[in-house]
């Protein structure tokens, strides 16, 4: 493995945290600019397939709308192939609020993609992955003993409503 | 730090991604391939330990058979020594669930491990960690509120029971 | 990219690396040798913001002398600058328990940090995030249905108090 191999082994990570950043953050337009025009993706363990970097988009917006969610991928096992092709295997965790339908998801999976380089920049070509599990949580109301959303990006600019620890006393 | 170290430090990575892999997957044939033959094993934070592949194996095939599992690590910290060696700091996050026994334990964790390299291969002589926290929880039913599991690896071949958000309607 | 920035980039991921061991193992003197003595740092979505290391150390290990904690970063997005300088944005996932004032708070935000190189050793000179959310949750008691603590880095010297799980016997 040379230098130039592992410089793109990490411009392929990137790609990666960056397509999991505007996922999270809806950045919609900037999320396409991630994916082949011809990609492929397949959520929910094989359930929702999708062909068309329009079509992947179109569900991801329509799907993600009113939910809080935390997509984290980690363990990457990256094997470059040539023609400017690569893949990709990862360990996913996410985390899927719901505040207003009141549920929470959350769940493992593991990852199998494949990157295409189209004039020097990596791409998701496919994307998919097979639960490890998922869990699927009712969210009782606070009074009830559920958990308060306390920050949000979007209703609170990102910042908590909470206050130091009550130990520290008045910051 | 020259390029022959950073591609090294890289397969160490990918060693322990492996063993985490191939430990949350089950696959243990595979598994018992990360770790060298007289290897050493310290769980639970010192509470149950192993000496020999073998019986590091033995323990985690009995263990973990009924168990849907997350192991994740992170914040690699790893050390190249002379003669073929390392060291390496990691932070585990984990999630251990029994839908049968009815429980859910989290955590956290750092890891200091060893490895070794074997005839080229990079493999794990000696692995432990420290908790950081560890917490059990005692599953409730879905109908009192508790959590439904609705995907898995083996029951449901990876694929989630649940369509798409209601948001979406009828995809 | 050549061999110097590769090795430069792993020497950032690791200046955070200690910075998120140091923090969440309470060791607060290591923990300000991270950080450039004109650092300053914006906790909570930006409510608690601190400026110079002392500053922030006093906030820290004040506010975390009674939790649990588990920061863990992902994703990193680090770029070089000329004059010793880097930013680097990350994505947290965590997790605080305080057991004694019988709370969890769990989330998830984006880090925007800058790194300066002083005397050869990168250090932190900000360091920020804002939430993608948030959420706090009352812990209940055990009896009710909560969860227990099993293990504890200092109460237990981070051993767990569980055994191996029933289908093993006793190991």
């Amino acid at each position: 493995m040379d230098v130039a191999d592992l410089a793109e082994l990490r411009a392929i990570e990137e790609l990666k945290y960056r397509y999991l950043r505007y996922l999270d953050l809806k950045q919609w337009d900037e999320l396409a600019g991630v994916f082949t025009e011809d990609a492929t993706a397949s959520y929910a363990g094989g359930n929702l397939v999708f062909a068309g970097r329009h079509n992947i988009l179109e569900f991801l917006r329509d799907a993600l709308a009113t939910q809080l969610t935390s997509h984290k991928c980690h363990h990457p096992e990256i094997e470059l192939q040539t023609g400017g092709r690569a893949t990709g295997v990862w360990a996913l965790e996410d985390v899927v609020i719901d505040p207003d339908a009141g549920y929470t998801i959350r769940g493992a999976a593991y990852y199998s993609d494949r990157y295409r380089k189209e004039g020097g920049a990596w791409r998701i070509e496919h994307t998919g992955y097979r639960r490890v599990y998922e869990e699927l949580e009712m969210r009782k109301p606070p009074e009830q003993g559920g958990a308060t959303v306390t920050a949000d990006w979007w209703r609170t600019d990102g910042r908590s409503s909470l206050g130091p620890p009550p130990s520290r006393g008045s910051a």
